[in-house]
């Protein structure tokens, strides 16, 4: 099996030429191109270089790190993200996966999106060797107990060997970017019982399991984990089904704001007065902080030759900066080159070649 | 089509045989038997008999709106409830089952082992007739924004028809109980657009969809929901299978959790002095308060003979009260006879009369 891609250029590349850039689609958030352009300045502010795909108008004058490319032809919104990325090449998704092909940049970040960031990654960057389907993975910031969950959304529909395959690129991530040296693995399940799940759940569940007696590398097998684990620390890494990450994604956000909200206006019929505002702001301020989903940067697209990083459509400047940092900062340690190795050391690879499965990605995301 | 249940009794009744009984099986609490018993006399405080089954020596005196069977054999924690059930006819469960089967009593409240009551219900009480599965439905105290949730888990695999039937089940359910005039149904998914969610969901929307065009009594189906859209009051009642609706219910619960431990701790750190900490506790009791499941009393199991009520196995005995009280009221109020009323004029029943599917029993809950 080949590797899934060249590992990142030397650090002693010519200065005019940064050794790695990061292809940027800015078309879809929901702030506007301008907004995202805006995260590229910060993170040009880190010596992070990027390249700019949408409407040259929107995105600000150039930089000596941040180079705009006019395209202001966006696929973001599309119901047919495989459909509009075949008939629109001039995209700029598109595009900047096409930068990430020839190898002009080293990762890339779409701002607005998932389908046709995924449809667009398929059709130019590819799959990386043995891999089965890409999958989202998130680093979710739960205070105390930080839990990276995928797919969140790259396939509504999967099957065993798939959901094999993440487990084993969710702990190489869990490792390469988050360091943990030896992740703990649950598999997402309506019982903590081997014997509890959907029929997917249960097949996954013998296999891993298998494997785990066989004795696996680089991550531990702990089982089944039900909703409520996955906020209490009981694994590093927990896999699931696109659908359900998704369903479980947006609840968990949904719950947070929701939370947040209730808990300022119930409070606020207690704390009358200046002072204690001015004390409650504080405290949630520092918690709206620290389970902030901008501070992350967003998901990682993995299973690809190259490394994607899929911030939320919603999020500020910040939150792109962030994203454009933490891909910058994949691609330069290669965690698509270090997954690799792990699945193939592990035996998690797909031996013969597949060919890229296009028509499935009308209803991913 | 038969009706599903006889309609409850007359109100006229001698006042030494009361007109509604709720059969209580209190083995399965995480706190024990006795906190179950505890929640039937807080109940009777308000009037309400019940019929406890469990160790009688945990169960204490009865009264005179408390009566006691001795049953300490307890298959809640049994890994195959329908097995259990059928090895098992002392079980307390069974019994319980087997009082509303005979009508001895009205309505049954299980303090432990979802998967456990189901099967005692299913060969018991029995499914009401045309209906394909029971479900789980509950009720969840989203501030500002009630909504009912189901399948919960009764149900970790189902098909088209029965998602369908679960969601008049649950329309119904928030038309009589929680007083929705028309409520807003909702189908879980991965993303607002008709073609977003897994085949099963794209089914259940079709479906809906087509139902919907042609006039549905009843409810209004406003298509596909997210997993934040749960929260925000995007629908009364929202509909999914019981491994997704199970996953969802238990990480609502646990980010709730989660959040309240690190705001308070989030807080401690900012509001020092006894003051700001009083300050807080009543900001977030009152929260508490308001989102505590206890409050609710658990989930109705619908779709049977007779109704079902299963609180959480960790509740206290307010929850425990809570269950019987809502059980005995929604006996009164006639739900089961009501929600399959409403089933046969919107032709949501099954026509033929259909076996149990026992063995599927084993995986659900």
């Amino acid at each position: 099996v080949a590797p899934a891609a060249p590992r990142s250029s030397s650090p002693a590349a010519a200065d005019d030429a940064p050794a790695t850039v990061v292809a940027v689609d800015c078309n879809g958030a929901d702030l506007g191109a301008a907004e995202v352009a805006a995260g590229a300045a910060l993170a040009a502010e880190q010596g992070v270089h990027s390249l700019l795909f949408g409407p040259a108008e929107e995105l600000g004058a150039r930089s000596s790190r941040v180079e705009v490319v006019d395209a202001p032809v966006s696929i973001a919104k599309s119901p047919d993200p495989a459909g509009a990325v075949r008939a629109q090449p001039q995209a700029s998704i598109v595009q900047a996966a096409r930068a990430v092909a020839s190898g002009r940049a080293q990762a890339l970040v779409c701002a607005g999106g998932t389908g046709a960031a995924l449809a667009a990654s398929l059709f130019n960057v590819k799959r990386a060797a043995g891999i089965y389907r890409p999958a989202l993975a998130l680093p979710l910031p739960v205070p105390r107990h930080p839990v990276t969950l995928l797919d969140v959304g790259a396939n509504a529909v999967v099957r065993r060997e798939h959901m094999v395959q993440f487990a084993f690129m969710g702990a190489a991530l869990s490792r390469t970017v988050l360091g943990v040296a030896e992740p703990r693995l649950g598999l997402l399940s309506n019982g903590e019982e081997a014997g509890r799940g959907s029929p997917l759940v249960l097949e996954v569940h013998a296999e891993l399991s298998e494997r785990a007696r066989a004795g696996i590398e680089g991550f531990q097998f702990v089982g089944n984990v039900e909703g409520d684990d996955l906020v209490a620390g009981a694994a590093d890494v927990v896999v699931t089904d696109g659908f359900t990450g998704n369903v479980a994604l947006k609840l968990m956000e949904g719950v947070s704001q929701t939370m947040l909200s209730a808990i300022r206006e119930a409070a606020g019929a207690h704390l009358r007065g200046k002072i204690g505002g001015a004390l409650l702001r504080g405290a949630l301020g520092s918690f709206r902080h620290e389970i902030d989903p901008e501070r992350q940067g967003g998901a990682y697209l993995l299973g690809l030759r190259r490394l994607g990083v899929v911030p939320h459509g919603r999020f500020t400047r910040v939150g792109f900066a962030q994203a454009i940092v933490r891909a910058e900062r994949g691609a330069r340690e290669d965690i698509v080159g270090r997954t690799h190795d792990a699945l193939q050391r592990a035996g998690a690879l797909r031996e013969a070649p597949v060919s890229a499965p296009v028509a499935s990605l009308r209803k991913a995301e």
